[in-house]
């Protein structure tokens, strides 16, 4: 018994397809699961079965979705103003709608152009994004891709692109978080915060 | 759209029943599975119900096992050494199998007494332990709990059980790791590396 049996290994294995889980965490979560949450193991595997089968991609943003078109595009009223925001992740979309300050609509790019990853413009969905473009409906995109290096990069690819298509394109501000102290803020994000400040009126 | 739709997030909630995982990482784990990972969360879902379905507990220690003995109680050889190996979870047998130096039997706890938690002597299996101990076939019991309070007092109440029974109990030995630098171990340990010292042959 110097291993686990089949059906615990299987499992073991299966879990560390979850982000940030290794060998020994997956581990941990199979024996928890298998001797004091067993319900609860059992709801999770109806419960990814049921979002595999009903969660796809919205038809027009890219982000995961219910409906071919998600609630966002489906409302008549966020396409009038124009306004695209370019994120990266569907979680991005649920943190700007929580700032309750935009009103327009997003292009989620589910991931961000990464040339040593082999991730390129048609992975991120920019060929479709370019389509919008054309048709002449966006008149300004709001870039709010992580300030990473790899957002930063996507965020110029795009704003180039739109320049293309005469579109306005804006990057969102970085800068000293709010609430945040001076202190404990790392040196590139007051370096940002330097070169961004604005006049006291 | 201020929240996620119900397939996501219902499968966000249930992935909360995973030890160490709050809503955040939830949430990534979701839309990292239902984005990128597909295929791996469909063999999740399947590991998932093939574990609950296959693994039960060994009718002897009490350890996970897919049969009703497990390999190691099912082995006669490892009987003859009358040496019972007290552990909290399966993992432990793992990791004391590995050693290569132990040939007797285990006995797992699946847990510790924590009278705050309201776990008793009945939750971790004592009652089915006294009963072996009642056999006689037992002639020492090696208490490896944790080393923390809680697996402390584990120890020693078997302790105090097994000599009811004329059952020799020890504890493994706790103190400087091997390998590990006395300037970066915690005084707790260092302290029962002296108190435990040997004498030099």
């Amino acid at each position: 018994m110097k291993k686990f049996s089949p059906a615990i290994s299987a499992l073991i294995d299966a879990l560390r397809v979850l982000p940030g889980v290794g060998q020994k965490t997956a581990q941990r979560m199979a024996f928890q699961l298998l001797d004091r949450q067993r319900d609860g193991a059992a709801h999770l595997a109806v419960a990814l079965e049921s979002a595999l089968e009903r969660v796809g991609r919205c038809n027009t943003c890219r982000t995961l979705s219910e409906t071919p078109e998600c609630p966002v595009c489906a409302d008549p009223e966020r396409a009038s103003a124009g306004l695209l925001c370019i994120v990266e992740s569907p979680a991005d979309v649920i943190a700007v709608e929580q700032t309750g300050q935009f009103q327009g609509q997003y292009f989620v790019l589910m991931g961000r152009l990464s040339p040593l990853d082999g991730i390129g413009p048609a992975d991120i969905g920019l060929d479709r994004l370019e389509e919008r473009f054309q048709q002449g409906q966006v008149k300004e995109v709001i870039l709010a891709t992580n300030p990473t290096l790899e957002g930063d990069t996507t965020a110029h690819f795009i704003a180039d692109m739109a320049r293309r298509y005469q579109i306005q394109a804006s990057r969102i501000a970085h800068g000293v978080p709010v609430g945040g102290e001076l202190e404990y803020v790392d040196h590139t994000t007051l370096g940002h915060a330097f070169s961004g400040r604005k006049t006291v009126l």
